[in-house]
Parts: C-alpha cells; structure tokens; sequence
C-alpha cells in the first residue's frame, strides 16, 4: 500500500526543507491530519502570502513590507555608518539588542565558490553604490566568522576601498563570546581573543 | 524592529508543528523566502488540500484517497483476521514489509488520562462493532510498548472478550529487537523475551 497521494505531496514539500529528512516530513504530515482545518488554511494562506505581501528594501535589501524599509526611511537614525550582515535574521539580532542606531546592508549570502555562490549572486553591487556616498563614514563589516564570512568579509574590503578609500571599513570584534570556558575555546579564538585585547 | 507580518505569521505557523521550536521556525520561514514561488505555491496547496482531499476509510478508519479504503475493499485480503494500531503510520509500517495480509484498525491514539484522551476520543466503539462479525477470527493489537499503548491493549482485550468470546486476541511478540545487544537491554526487555520464548 502507498501512502495516499495528497499525504505524500505534503510529506514531499516538507523534506524540500532544510534539516527535514524522510521521517520528519512524514511524522509531520500525519500530525497535521489530526489539527483543525482552518488552522491548515492559515498555513496554507501564510505560505502563499510570504512572496506576496514582503518586499525587498531597494535600499538596504533587507526583506520588509515597505520600500525603503523601516530603517532606511527612519529620519532617527545614523545615516554615516552601514552594519554588512549576510541574512535578514542577522539584522534582527542586531535590532533585538538594540544598541546600533545606524544602517544595514543585507548581502543575502556569501561568497562560496563550492556552491557556486560568487559576489554577482550576492546584493554586493548595491553596497558599492551605496559607499560611494560622500556623507558615509565607516562600514562595518558583520558577516559570519567562518571560512565564506571571512572570504566575504576580505572581498568587500578591496572592493570598497577601491571605490571610495576615505570611509573607514571594520570587522566584528572577535574573541571569547561571554560566559564561555577558556579551556574549551579554539586555538583561532584564542589567537584572535589575544590579537584583538584592549586596555581596560 | 519587528519581524514583517507575513514572516511572523509563517513563523507561528511552523512553531505549531510537533519538534518546531522558535529558532528553528525562524530559519524555516526566512530560507522560504529564498525559494522559487511555484515551491511555496505547492507547499501551500499540499496543505489546504490535505483535509479535502483525504477520507478517512469508514470500516477500518485508516487515512486514504477512497471510502473504503483500498485495504478493505481488497477481495484478497484475509477478512478472518484485523491487526489494531494507533496511528495510520503503523499501518504503513507493517504493508512496508508486505507479509501481513488481513485487515487493519486503526484507533488514532491511545488511551491516555494524562492528557484526557480516553476510548471515547478513539475509534474503539468502530473495533467493537467489527468484532460481533461471526467470520473473525483473531484480532492482533499492534499498539505501542508504552504505557499508553499497554493500557489501551488491555482496556480493548477485555471489550472485545466481553463482546465476542469466540474470537482470539493476541499481542505483537515483544522481545530483543533485532541487531540490538543483550548488554544494553533493559530489564522489561529482558523479562518479556524470556517469557516469550520459543521453541527452535
């Protein structure tokens, strides 16, 4: 016996997710037998309305329901500094702590040449159009600390000082993340925590 | 800043799932903003069409396309013999290795008091009725080892005695599963496969 079509259809687009495997998909699909149709329907109406209702902020590429989005039109804000994150969610993590006031550039990805994802795929032309803004004075440079992160990171730098060599162009601060055990922490943390010690 | 509504309401959405908690909500719903529209198109059908497009088999009560389902109306099939699980997925399990060829029942749960669900929230009063059929003649409960499935194994050998004392009741044969080490069996284990034991 084969499980009935519209259960396998369903079973099918969950495993499409990442870190969903077979028997994940199938445990969920029979898990939504059993809830209220209308809470289906929500589903169904929030899966179709996502691409729908968010637009892409021309300006800052962060994914929004306005154009420009909420920080690029936010009069408040610093406009001389840009904070580079690969995703939107590293952006909201940034917002939820809420300490930096000035603006963002969502690259949506990094350079990974092993998965064919080199700076034309990524929104890299956009962040250059914007430095060559005489107003701009530092960027800061918040892609992830691994290999791509640091490809990307080491890539926008040239590219930027190329374009406009007055504005000041950082990375994250790195070292030992808070409430962390030295004994654990990794050589390439450990030299970067000592690298990047300050004066207290 | 707030996460966009529409991510928000996908994000929700997800936390609802069984095993989806927020984090991973978060990153199912901004990796869907990444795929082609006709995916999430699909997803979104897959899932209204669930309930609509689904019967549940008026005889067996398993999950199919037609009413009866297909392992009913199988002239085949052996009509002297119904194996009982909980959920449909155990159904699936046993026609996976093909070598059971009566019928099945499927209850949708187990008996659980903790969390209000007893017979009356199951399909057990369907079982009973099959049970008065004067052709049948064994039933196997295939419910779970847990203690849900235990209790609910009990509450139906005693119903379906007191309903129809010709017909055999028997339990799936528990013991050491296969591949498994003697050394890391627990006791409940070790105990049901001495009392099982058979003859070679």
């Amino acid at each position: 016996m084969k499980i009935a079509k519209p259960i396998a259809l369903l079973i099918e687009a969950f495993e499409k997710l990442p870190g969903v495997g077979p028997k994940t998909a199938q445990r969920l699909a029979f898990y939504l037998l059993h809830v209220p149709n209308s809470q289906l329907q929500e589903f169904a109406e929030a899966l179709s309305d996502l691409k729908k209702n968010t637009k892409l902020c021309s300006v800052c590429k962060n994914v929004g329901e306005e154009d420009p989005c909420l920080i690029c039109s936010d009069k408040a804000r610093d406009r001389s500094i840009i904070l580079v994150v690969e995703q939107p969610l590293d952006l909201i993590a940034f917002e939820k702590i809420g300490r930096y006031k000035g603006l963002y550039h969502c690259l949506h990805g990094s350079i990974s040449p092993l998965d064919n994802i080199g700076p034309d795929e990524l929104y890299v032309d956009d962040l250059i159009r914007r430095v060559k803004d005489k107003a701009l004075k530092e960027i800061i440079i918040a892609t992830n600390p691994t290999m791509e992160g640091e490809a990307t990171a080491m890539y926008l730098v040239k590219k930027i000082k190329g374009e406009n060599s007055k504005v000041k162009v950082t990375r994250l601060g790195m070292g030992i993340p808070t409430g962390a055990d030295l004994e654990y922490a990794d050589e390439v943390t450990l030299t970067r925590a000592i690298e990047g010690r300050r004066e207290i």
